[in-house]
């Protein structure tokens, strides 16, 4: 297997992704080759630097960066030899079997669309992000911002993409999928959730337990949450906010440890041809190696071909 | 000054509005007469078991009770004799100045809507509600679910709305006024909040300080955030859930404790032709106190002829 990592994606980058690289290839068995995806002269300096042999990684050399603030879609159409859009390039010809990157995630979602492309019968991927439960263990949230403005039929999709999800990687059995509405009832909602509802009640696709409120996101109603990219962005961003103030309020607990994303690695996007994964802007290496190993899990979950079958 | 409650409405009702009737009577001045709306012989029962003298209050005896559970419009038609209903009705009769109630919040609304009506030139009144900030403070959440879909005109008329309620009620001058997205630039967003930046950042009618993220809630960017109510309520109902969750586990923090509904009363229905509160279904007589006190203080600041101003 060979796992594609751009080196030049996020805020502490190069170094944090070639120190995120040496210890996700500390974890990697022998037949899992990391391709390290940038500037080759500067990641070999830094690997010098961590006495950290560079033949443990395959290189390919890039020059250009596409950087965090940059449009994304004239991004990668400008930047040819940026490492995302080399990156996407050798995805799709098979050259690597999984990619990931903690830099623009507006630049991943258009690579992945334009290069690797759609699943058949996805209307739109999506991003997929994990929630804390309170009772111990995760919940799968998506769409969390690839897709603004949806469609009751997309987020039927996302059901099935997210329920797949949850199973393959976090070893959820039959996983609970749920709507964000604004009240338990079916009649409750806007005009999304009151179209979306009846489609979910009567799928075979995923095992649709209704409604959850926001006050539910972190209690034990469901294991898969569905939302419109606008509403579920939001609730990431709004849970995150919480483990930061958490934090700097000194409140440890295991619960909001858990909300840590340093420990996930990152969000897969969800309903593309092959695995990958964007990280948070602001990785540090325990977050590079762990979406490494995120991406990893994907390849070999086979959760490409599973995804596949169920939109056959 | 006549200060209308039902003491019929919230979980814990008629014990806990009477006695948060009594609480609110403690600091009450002699012209502010309260109204209790609901059934009467239960009340003076309840008001003898606190030796609490009944001159204290004027009593207005009603015979049906509108459930939490209810259908706003079939249980406001169906039950003309509710404490909800007969609230309404002294309010637009002007038998009463203002109308509260920890009750079924959809009845609220439309007896508002129904009876007092929406201010002319409102598109929809709106519900706010406070969100406490990490530097100390408060700030205005609206809509937090009176409309689950909005148009870009009804997301700038709640600008007008929560800049005024800011103002009045809690003396921010010149509020800052700032909308829900999913990133800090004018070209992110869905479709709505893409339609509704270049509203806001046009109008004189408040102080637009642009976008906020779910991760800026609690920060200082604003003093009031404007949301279509599908995800402000699912702002609001995340917040709640967060302050429950570090109560349970013990994590008391200044901050957390600000969280709590209890000192704030309830959400106000803006742009009604009288002041409305509507309280949380599990107010205690602590909140039952706190939103008779927002009622009066809706009174008291001339909120109402305010929003009638910016709306001629």
């Amino acid at each position: 297997m060979k796992i594609g990592l751009d080196i030049m994606g996020g805020d502490y980058a190069p170094k944090a992704t070639v120190l995120g690289a040496i210890e996700a290839c500390k974890v990697l068995s022998a037949d899992h080759q990391l391709v390290l995806i940038g500037d080759k002269p500067t990641a070999l300096a830094l690997l010098e630097e961590q006495g950290f042999s560079a033949d443990k990684f395959e290189f390919v050399h890039t020059t250009e960066v596409i950087g965090m603030g940059e449009h994304p879609t004239k991004a990668i159409v400008q930047k040819p030899d940026s490492s995302i859009s080399v990156g996407f390039k050798m995805l799709k010809e098979g050259q690597i079997d999984t990619f990931s990157s903690a830099g623009n995630t507006g630049a991943m979602l258009v690579g992945s669309v334009f290069s690797v492309k759609s699943i058949p019968g996805v209307i739109r991927p999506a991003m997929a992000s994990i929630v804390p439960k309170l009772k111990g263990g995760l919940g799968i949230l998506l769409d969390v911002g690839a897709n603004a403005d949806c469609k009751p039929e997309t987020l039927l999709q996302f059901g099935v993409l997210g329920s797949i999800y949850a199973e393959l990687i976090y070893n959820i059995k039959t996983p609970r999928v749920a709507l964000v509405n604004i009240g338990e009832e079916e009649e409750k909602g806007n005009m999304l959730a009151l179209a979306t509802y009846p489609l979910m009640k009567e799928t075979e696709l995923f095992n649709f337990v209704g409604n959850v409120e926001g006050r539910d996101i972190f209690s034990d109603h469901a294991d898969v949450i569905v939302a419109d990219g606008f509403t579920g962005n939001v609730i990431l961003k709004m849970a995150e906010s919480f483990y930061v103030i958490t934090m700097k309020k000194g409140l440890r607990d295991e619960f909001f440890d858990r909300f840590n994303y340093e420990q996930y690695g990152g969000s897969p996007i969800l309903g593309v041809n092959a695995p990958v994964v964007v990280g948070h802007g602001i990785s540090n290496p325990e977050a590079i190696k762990n979406m490494v190993l995120l991406s990893r899990d994907m390849v070999e979950s086979g959760l490409i071909e599973k995804i596949k079958q169920a939109f056959q």
